[in-house]
């Protein structure tokens, strides 16, 4: 049990840090004029509105589920499920909370300077990575010194921690897919009346849906995603221990081993953000991604340390190269999915160049190297698994277990991605800020700077997760195989190709779901944009306000109601295949959602990345620049991408987990009550 | 033995009806004006000097294939090969023919009223159907006896037909792959200049594109549409009889099963298509579906009597009920297909609605409505499997056996559905010769009557199509696993996920390389067709005419170029995977690309139908009608709907087929060479 304090070490200097970072940005930086902090005040109403009604909603449905989980598994299990459900809730509220703040005042920074707005905008991201991950592995190591107090089984510690992982990412589902359904609603209503039909600028003070649409920003990519990338760390974080315990008979070190790795990942990113900094001619970019490798290298050096003063022997060596092997693939999807998506880049300029035939064209061709784009993806995550798995043979450990440590590995700096990736929303609105607000070109000049940086990392990040989703929902597939006591799952037998079948369909159809859910609210809210612009004298003028609360109004309503069928869907449909078509089935449909999860992912996140930048390629005076016919084909394009890119895809890697979860946990009331 | 000559005669008789109606109808049958002979002869023209080359292109392809596979496993199977690929050459050279001398005798005949054209282009389709069908089964009956003759063990045998089908589907990818293209660089590049750009109607003779547009559906969906069709058809034909050898010992009960099976299908077709026929105050796609059902009853009866002469006790009844379910299900797909496609539905009235908001949300809306078209063809496919496996094990008789007679029974009566799948552009095609020939009104109108009915039948038939090939190779999947002898393929394994995830990336890999082929010859299209408008003096006034050939070619050169990449693709990737990573991991591959096929199928045919549907409702003065933003907004939609149900969709069922086929056929070498 020595070494296992580390872990909650870890998160405990996390969250300090995050408190300490986000106090210093609150002393040391201005929020700049009065009329910044009447818009940042907005902002912030507007999302803590919403969160607070999403909680409020989603507080119901805890409850009941808490309850069912209570009765069939012991209050553990329940107080486990709502401790992860809060645990996400208050995380990805404080994270939310810092990007406003860090917001305005990077705006404010940008007139001093680009050194010092990046400084800013990076420590707001900061607060919102450190405090979620510190947050996570502190929970998990306690409920688990905890637990272990109470069972004598760690198995059995395990699986009640496993409703601690259930309950964050049913949260983390609704948080996603909510808050992607709110930004982009409020982004396409912006637009299409805006931009298209009024012809008023971006992120013009007289466009109605213009607060909503910065709300949108950090209810949909700092609080959602936020929620998504810690819930695939936690689950695949139990699900190594699981493994770990389940395989090496419960001896500790193997489910102390991946806590530790997690922590020697906290630890790396704790160092890599002291070396964060744009010096001279440097870009901020640049300046990230520094940060980003330097974090991978300290972790693998700190890792090698803690496996070695563990002394499992050769084990170690295998586990070492597993998370490196995770670790590296992590690195080669998060690369490659930045050229597909990048400016300068082959896939956006055919992109862009094809809007001259049209938009009908501009779609297909983003359509096309968007699933072109998973290829490199989808190897990187075969290659990383089957490394992995002959690494761990090759020194004599569980090749499951090395698996599951190749997808602890990928993910272990997650505190720095998430920084990384909260930075973007935060430069976001930042740029949205200095443009409503009228501030000088030069100001607008370095926010634009910082907004293009946030738009790489973001994309590189955005792979990075979802491969590292990959990883663990397959460690935690095997974790639920190992539940359940399934040894064999015969692909030839066609009960579980049945399930395969049924799986493979869940994912697209949720994305159907929610990207119908975007369009109808979208409708909504044009028709209330107009409106407003019809009715409200003088409002085209800049003489009056718009009314930006009823914006606000529709887009969290249509958010709030389309989410509960797809989450439900979520939930149930595992039930429903696992209680009529059994265990071995459910294994199937399991395997099945995961498979199609991830290529839809991969598909609606680059293609939406391509079509965003080929539209701003044009913008930036290319084939026309704007308002050209090829311009508004690729404003077409943007358009189809965005749910893509914001609501669907990042809610996928989300959905396999929570069911992947819901079958694990549920298995033993399977394996009772199934009809064959 | 002496059943089995019931399937060369039926195959016969198939032959010598296509015949008859043929002569019948090129003698009963004139073929109209002066003019619209000359369109008639410059279609038959470019057809067939595009079949020429791509005969002549895909013959060095052949004949290496066939040497290796002579080389590999002895001159049998590279004989069987060589037959299979002029056998689909052949049948679909056969039936295009009959089509384009139906088209214009359809016009004609149109001039005297809606019966008599409609017969003649029922005529046409039929020929088609039957002839197609004929050959397949009297082919595979023939070279099942004289292999038996041969070897003296029957899996033997059948191994060596599988050579056939081989031959047969990888012709088939060609035809589909190479024709979809052709058929969508000429419609679109027709449409987005002489619709969008200069306001001329569809199908206007001025149009440099408009030959080349006709031709286009004569390669692509007739020719192709036929030779994929009849691919699955055989595929799954040789599946059962292997699964029948290999299960049954060799007992000859089991392997005839199958041909008699389909052979009654054969007298089924024959006995409804006498039953079609338009009465007073009825409508072609009534007619046409009465038939379909009249057909599926005979059939059914047929069936039963056949398993009762053959006297293998219950298993026969097992056989039947299997039949009977696979049967049903592919009505039921072809159902649910039609109400998500259909113009007077939901999602084609909503995904007309969404184009007032703009052509993003009319995308978007298409796509979502397009994946939940997905649920109840998957459901149903899962349903069919599992009750025919299920029936099966009820009746004593093996259930993968159950679950590939299905399959057999789900394409028994492919004669009728290819008949009616051919007759569709057969009228679109005749709808056009009357547009280009300026006829009166009322004809106009009857061929638009007789066009709404093929829209509809052919997305019936193209959900049975999909069905029914998911079915053929799932039985061709266990055929797989039979002769590598496997019998536990683990899921748990990640050797076997690594290979379910490359497979499942397949599908949608070759979809991309199909659509950006489509983009980036359409763009030629669009160049050359402007560049006509431009330099030839009086075109736009209709004193001269265009160069149709120069359309023709371009079209003709990008498909033939572009079709090579992801036919060789489909081919190398199993092979590659097999040795690289194991017969284990290929199982597992070939699963992942059934799946993902299945689904990227049905989305494609699905969302595409339900956008050129939703661009008709509004054309028929719906929404603002013809010229409306709307209309604009519903006319992208249905470009990008064009390659997506017209090149890609239609080409995962044989890409999927090939694919399988490839690795059951390699097996022996894979089980040698395999690097582990």
């Amino acid at each position: 049990m020595d070494w296992l304090i580390i872990a909650p070490i870890a998160g405990l200097a996390s969250i300090v840090t995050a408190v300490c970072l986000f106090l210093r940005m609150m002393k040391e930086y201005e929020s700049g004029t009065e009329k910044m902090q009447e818009i940042s005040a907005a902002i912030k109403e507007g999302a803590e509105a919403y969160l607070k009604r999403q909680s409020e909603t989603l507080a119901i449905f805890v409850l009941v589920m808490a309850a069912i989980l209570g009765i069939s598994f012991g209050y553990n299990v329940a107080l486990s499920y709502i401790l992860g459900s809060l645990a996400t809730t208050l995380a990805s509220y404080f994270g939310m909370r810092a990007a406003i703040r860090a917001n305005v005042r990077t705006t404010n920074a940008a007139r001093s300077g680009l050194n010092k707005a990046f400084t800013v905008a990076f420590y707001g991201g900061s607060v919102m990575g450190l405090s979620i991950v510190g947050i996570a592995i502190l929970a998990v190591s306690v409920l688990y010194y905890v637990y272990s107090n109470v069972y004598a089984d760690p198995k059995q510690s395990l699986e009640t921690i496993l409703g601690f992982s259930f309950g964050a990412s049913a949260l983390a589902l609704f948080a996603k897919a909510g808050g992607g359904i709110y930004t982009k609603t409020a982004d396409i209503g912006a637009d299409l009346v805006g931009k298209v039909e009024l012809n008023i600028p971006e992120d013009d003070p007289r466009n109605p849906a213009v607060i909503a649409d910065n709300v949108g920003d950090n209810v949909g990519d700092v609080a959602g995603m936020g929620a998504d990338l810690v819930d695939s760390y936690i689950a695949g974080l139990i699900a190594a221990m699981l493994i770990g315990a389940e395989t090496y008979f419960g001896k500790i070190e193997y489910i102390t081993l991946p806590l530790l790795i997690k922590a020697s990942g906290v630890f790396a990113s704790l160092i890599g953000i002291l070396f964060v900094r744009v010096g001279k001619g440097s870009n901020p970019g640049a300046a990230l991604n520094r940060g980003n490798f330097f974090t991978c290298l300290v972790f693998a050096i700190l890792t090698f340390l803690i496996i070695e003063v563990l002394g499992i022997g050769t084990h170690g060596l295998g586990v070492f190269f597993s998370a490196v092997a995770g670790l590296i693939a992590g690195m080669v999807i998060g690369i490659t999915t930045d050229f597909f998506t990048s400016i300068d880049r082959t896939p956006v300029l055919r992109t862009a160049e094809s809007s001259k035939t049209g938009a009908a064209i501009n779609i297909l061709s983003g359509f096309s190297y968007g699933i072109l784009s998973i290829a490199p993806s989808i190897i990187g995550i075969v290659i990383a698994t089957l490394v992995s798995w002959n690494v761990a043979l090759m020194y004599g450990l569980d090749p499951y277990y090395g698996i599951s440590t190749a997808a602890v590995g990928m993910l272990a700096t997650a505190a720095t991605i998430i920084s990384n990736d909260a930075y973007g929303p935060i430069v976001d609105n930042a740029k949205g800020i200095a443009e409503q607000t009228g501030l000088e070109e030069d100001v607008v000049e370095i926010a634009d700077k910082l907004d293009a940086a946030g738009n790489t990392t973001k994309a590189i990040t955005k792979g990075f997760a979802i491969g590292a989703a990959a990883l663990q929902v397959l460690a935690l597939f095997h974790a639920y195989a190992m539940v359940v006591k399934i040894d064999f799952l015969n692909l030839v037998d066609p009960r579980i190709i049945g399930g395969l079948f049924l799986g493979a369909m869940m994912p697209p159809l949720l994305s159907a779901l929610l990207i119908l859910a975007v369009g109808k609210n979208a409708f909504r809210m044009v028709e209330e944009v107009r409106r407003q612009f019809r009715e409200i004298s003088g409002l085209m003028e800049g003489r009056t306000k718009p009314d930006y609360a009823k914006c606000v109004d529709i887009a969290a309503r249509g958010a709030l109601k389309a989410l509960i069928l797809p989450g439900i869907l979520a939930i149930i449909a595992p039930l429903a295949v696992g209680f009529t078509l059994g265990k071995d089935a459910l294994g199937g449909f399991l395997a099945g959602s995961i498979i199609t999860g991830i290529i839809f992912a991969l598909l609606m996140a680059n293609s939406g990345g391509m079509w965003d930048n080929a539209k701003k390629y044009i913008e930036a005076g290319n084939l026309g620049g704007k308002g050209s016919d090829a311009h508004k084909a690729a404003v077409i394009g943007d358009t189809v991408g965005d749910p893509f890119k914001d609501t669907a895809g990042p809610s996928l890697n989300t959905m396999i987990t929570v069911m992947t979860l819901v079958a694990t946990v549920f298995a033993p009331l399977i394996a009772l009550y199934a009809i064959k």
